[in-house]
């Protein structure tokens, strides 16, 4: 492995299928795609955007933070576990958040939860997902140790803002979250930005990082799974999106920025790494959307498993390695 | 049959299928659907977003009235018969209306006719559909004796109105007729209203029944097949619309209104039962559609056919039974 | 005078000024407008789009309808009286309806009312005005004997409409009213219809009668005060409205409607009569606006004085007479 | 006084004129307006929205900081002195701040500032303002000592936001500054928020305060000058927007909002207190502004000038005293 | 064959598949589409909307220029041969265009370049597309001999335009071509004009062809392939373009023109001869599209292959005759 | 005089008044504007953006072509004359066009015409105008010798564009003029282009000048008056908009272009020279406009009277010179 990870974890049960002999792309789908069908529950219209992690990982377990929406289309967030990161177990009840402090019962009370992103940072698995506060979105954030109690902190910034996305491990001693402002619909248009935070409840010195720049992601950009340390910087998939004069259609690549200061984008990707050409990907309660919102890693090999929603319908699965991903970056740089 | 069917109809050969073993929901599709594809007539573009009633029904026989887009996506009304309620024959010509009075000849000079419901009461059937009235979308109103000569009276309403559904009977002496007040556009709004009328042509008396309620229904809704009389009062089929960033997305939903002000909602299912989820539900001119125009119910088994539009390219049929439907949208009530 | 007044009222004391001298144009202005300043009451915001009716004329004296913004923005609807036309004595608190009938009270909570027109037919005054319904502006109906005690009445058609105009006596046995369907906001369309009732309850026979046609009349255009009944024909004054890029610019002329089938147009005045072009005409709420809503005619002169709103804020008056503008209309005729 | 001013100044000499004797308001303004005129600077297209404090209120002197848009357009804050509050000598060149910290230096490149608000907390004097981040507005933060030298430090928030307005002293030990989350073109919506920090730099605890309610406010709402502390509660003016068919509409009103929770609102006039009706508030470059900023109060008499901006183009006094607006927004309060 | 095929090529190995038994339409496609597909090429995200001529006929070889949209999704242009019409040989590599003139060096800095047309006229091979001038859309020109060297020239028109298309032959001693005003984002209109020039680089006598007209081409229309010269007159394939809520959906159709005052329409088929039904054409990066840009015709046995774009994602193939089409579009004709 | 005036004409008559002692601005206003009302002739709406030049200069005279839209709101252009270029002589007949060639006549059939600009090269005076093609605005062409006959050619360029303004002489043996391509509504983009022309017929060549850069021109600008010939190159006043939340503000100021290749923009002033601040430039049929369509320039002393719109309502005029304003376009360049 040229590119090493840093501060990775084995995971020698890590998902994972082979590059097809005739696959010219950096990125390769599960071939028995999607992995998690939209009526898995029996009250669910589909199960999408949801990020996992592995869990107990010396048993090989996987936990997950899932994005249900049920057949009144109410947006809700699921626990679930997984022995092999393929078939879950997800709960068939809503995770109802436990307050973690006194204050904040008064503003958490629920609206509804989506597109979440779960990272261990230290010794607790922090949530992240797109909370109502008053029915306008904004960042929520929350943490468990066990999947099953969920603690919901203050959310990280006002309205409107999407795409909240923790780094795995504090900078220059703070916390760091990237976000996209965004406004009350559908917003067309998006940059991410960076905030830091000495406790994960006041957050400031906010950064950009950076806005649309290709034609792929020429409406609006937003992080997607949660930053892979590696020896070239923070590896980070993140989703962009074209408007066509019947739509979005979200695809994703990746960037690399910057250690220490991760606002400094050191090498961008000027192509999309994957783009909706397949049957579910492009048909579904929305058309043409492939939305990575996490990736299992293993340390050892640089394989990497990449979860995706399709067409806001179901969860499917793709692969690629740190030293493909990052030899292609580098080399199809926009920057 | 725990809610009855009142002024119902035997259906002995109601079109049927039981409900699938493996079906968690409350309505399931035919397993042949479509059962009209678009181009079963030379000059289809769309056969979708029709009414079919029982007729003569003693000789087991049905008809109907088909929204017709041709190849110029002219839209039309045509007629049409069925001895199985699966398989139609339907008049390649669209219908040609007569003047049911002298004054109405002026005002309905014809431009355009789509989403016809049917409806028996007394001794006729009546067909109401979006009608133009110099361009602008109306409901229009006509009746028949057998499906061969049509007889046009005054628009319902002044435009921009759609979704025109009359109750089959007379309520406190008057004609009730739900419509839902539009724009000349893709309406990004809408609300039930029930009207009422001594002699099917002046109106008035204009009631709110209900608006936009729960995400899958958020944007606008519409009145759908003609409302069946039960025990519980009416148990009237509606769509509901949700706007995602890629267009709107037509589900269906029930509720149960009050038997003599029918404009009060006893009961409104929090849930659609049934969204576009099937490739020609999801694929075809408009994406994303179930538009239920039409049901046979058969009063002594209490089984509903329900005839839907799909992705406004063709037609398809779906069954539940009232109980069924009754007590899901009663144990699933939003108000 | 060449054009008779039909059914008039000999009004002696008409407000009244002689055109100037060198008043080049059909319609001139009071030289002490606004009659009505935007805080003659202590609550108003302003006071404008109001109608006004010859009462108890044999002692010369008026009484109106006003439209009164309060300082919440709220629009409201309050009674006056004047013995001169000009001065106004209008009531601090808005008109509180009785209800004509039980029917109504669920229908007819109060919402808001605005731009009233007042027409006397056969015993009593009847006030129409733009009505909430649910929020949802339709066309309210009511009638009164003083101005002091206003009895509702159902609304005369679903929402969304405005501009709701009766004509001053039945025609054909039926009461006829003009109106404007609408939509929920800034209406950027607008044609004006007819419609007719044997009771003022129950509404049908709609009929087109004009839309959009000229420059300064291009977006959308309204009825405006009650209609004029000459040997000519009704002399209908009307609002049009063209969009500039910084707005809407509304001015007013006159056609001429058959007798008999008032949705005939007969004559249709090519150019507007009167534009914003005054400072309180073109400064105040809303920029550009001259919106008449009431003429008083005297039936022995052929005097005319229009009342129209200016700029949303306030009551101007302007003076024709009967030949002045019959002459006018039909000779720069569009149609 | 009834109502008690909370740690409030002596103003002896604060700007005053008594109400005129037929003035039905609450708020009535200078005879003399505009107390700025927009080309008093040789660079000024525009000189409006702008904040000004007691400074060296023992000698009497007021300081502020202007909004001056230059005739490219630009956006620039100016900072000035006045010896009476009404006539002041406003520095030809823009502020140019020094960085509070190091690492301020790469966000807080300059672009553009308005609409400023400044308040003394404890030591020294805070401006916030719209300040341009990558041309993005969020809420610039900024202290001087002296209307000299300013200190720029850390944007408070992600953009879109604006009309940061600080409290004037800590509460429960925190800094609480309003903020309105905003989009990037003429925000559309718009609430109000408090939020919360420890030190200026890290933000959190959002709390919602309220959200457009009334007619005059319908649009969108946002803070004015800095609260003042009563011992009713806070006293807040701020704007409210009302969007005609030409445009929006800026009045402003007051609310009282709790001591300790100030994200909890005691009273909020249901009315507008001053809305555009002079011309120089009606016609400028945005018609129909009416935008305060700040206010001067004297502790001793209760008495306030307010400081607004008026038709984008300059600013204009009028004034009040605190028990006049508390009584009248406690009796006069939507909630 | 009744209608003569003008200036025609013989084309014995036109690819060709006759008119399938149940076929009712009169164009009919290949039963092998699509016949390029989205990634033929290792850097192609989709290739679609191309044009094809026979190149050195003699030899039944083809050429044509192909729209390639890579995986930033640039939109380029790429040459190609082929020996069967069917099976492509795309050059991996965008062209890269030599300037024709020194002049325009300058102004044709290469942006993009999408939706090409080939026409062979006299000597040589012109090609127009839509062409990036400082990122504005209009109708680049260039000429080849080889396809393997182009010269560009000057845009024919100023910003904003597109489906610019040549007519075979110089009219009146000038060339001829159409061009579709358009704007800078998804046009929502779109006329047909024809514009002349003496030299191919300054163009004037300016001609309005025909706009909308239909359902199916309401929203916008544009030329598609280079004209057919018939003994009826010039035979022009064309797309039209109708909104539904879920948007754009481009069916095409044909017209025949005057052979020497081309913008005089002599007969319009008021229905589409092909609207988008197959997966292919309903599902991709933007859905429901057939967009034809080239036809081979043999003027011998009248047969025409036309080559369309699908759902802007691959290239498809369709048949027809000369007199099939003709026939067709006479008899239901609009004008 | 520092900057020469190239190819000028004396006018000793023009125009004039001296800077008032305490104007700091470069452009000052004739302080008797506006100098043509808006209902200066009896069918006038208003008379705006017009064009005027020396005509018959040994004699003092003057001739122009003003914009009228009369009642219906038309949009005509009419001939007029003076004496000292202050009072106007205006036909109150529209200028009918007599057809340049046969070919023209078709495509001439008169529509609107709007915002004329008049440029006399080597023997006529060129009118160039805002014209309607189909109701489609372009740019129509005319020449005249005597402002009573006028010959109309073919249309520039096909739709849509606005503000066609010639140079004063052939450049490099090619008629240059400047466009702004547009759209059929208010346009809410524009950059300014340059075509050419061997024989004012045939147009091509064509140039980006420039696009909208500081905030006062940050939505659309286009050119104002013919370009004035300097030794520093060609003076050109242009305009520019901004967009508040209440609409465009129409300012203007001016650049200086290349000599022999005009399309190269030397300096370009940062900030408007005169911006809407007069009551008759704010308050109008269309607020917040000053809009430049002509200038008289004496050679000899380098005195330039501007001649600019108000509020699309009357004419007004201001005052430079070639000195002051050349210097300060040098000395605030954006470029």
């Amino acid at each position: 492995m040229k590119t090493q990870i840093i501060n990775g974890v084995s995971l020698p049960n890590i998902p994972w299928q082979d590059k097809p002999a005739d696959c010219k792309d950096v990125i390769w789908r599960y071939d028995a795609n999607p992995i998690i069908p939209r009526d898995q529950l029996p009250t669910s219209n589909s199960i999408f955007n949801s990020a996992v992690v592995p869990y107990e990982s010396e048993k090989g377990k996987f936990a997950g933070v899932f994005r249900v929406d049920d057949k009144c289309r109410n947006m809700e967030l699921h626990a679930g576990f997984s022995k092999d990161g393929i078939h879950w177990d997800i709960n068939p009840d809503r995770i109802v958040f436990e307050q973690a402090e006194k204050s904040t019962e008064e503003v958490n009370q629920w609206g509804y939860g989506y597109d979440p992103r779960v990272c261990f940072i230290e010794d607790r698995f922090w949530v992240t997902w797109c909370n109502a506060y008053g029915w306008k979105p904004t960042i929520g954030v929350a943490y468990t140790f066990d999947f099953k109690t969920f603690y919901q902190c203050e959310n990280a910034f006002l309205p409107f803002n999407r795409n909240g996305v923790l780094f795995p491990r504090k900078i220059n001693g703070k916390y760091v979250m990237f976000s996209r402002p965004s406004d009350s619909g559908h917003t067309p248009f998006g940059d991410m930005f960076i905030s830091q935070s000495p406790d994960m409840k006041y957050w400031g010195e906010h950064r950009h990082v950076m806005g649309p720049l290709r034609a792929w992601e020429s409406k609006k950009i937003g992080a997607g799974p949660i930053p892979i340390e590696t020896s070239e910087g923070w590896l980070c998939f993140y989703h962009g999106v074209l408007e066509s004069c019947n739509g979005f259609v979200y695809s994703f690549s990746a960037c690399i920025l910057d250690k220490d200061e991760p606002w400094k984008v050191k090498y961008r990707c000027a192509e999309y790494l994957l783009s909706p050409q397949k049957i579910y990907e492009c048909v579904g309660d929305v058309q043409n959307v492939t939305f990575p919102c996490a990736t299992l890693v293993d340390a050892d090999t640089g394989r990497i498993a990449i979860y995706y929603g399709c067409a806001d319908t179901c969860v499917s699965m793709a692969f690629t390695t740190v030293d493909d991903v990052v030899d292609y970056v580098k080399s199809h740089s926009s920057v």
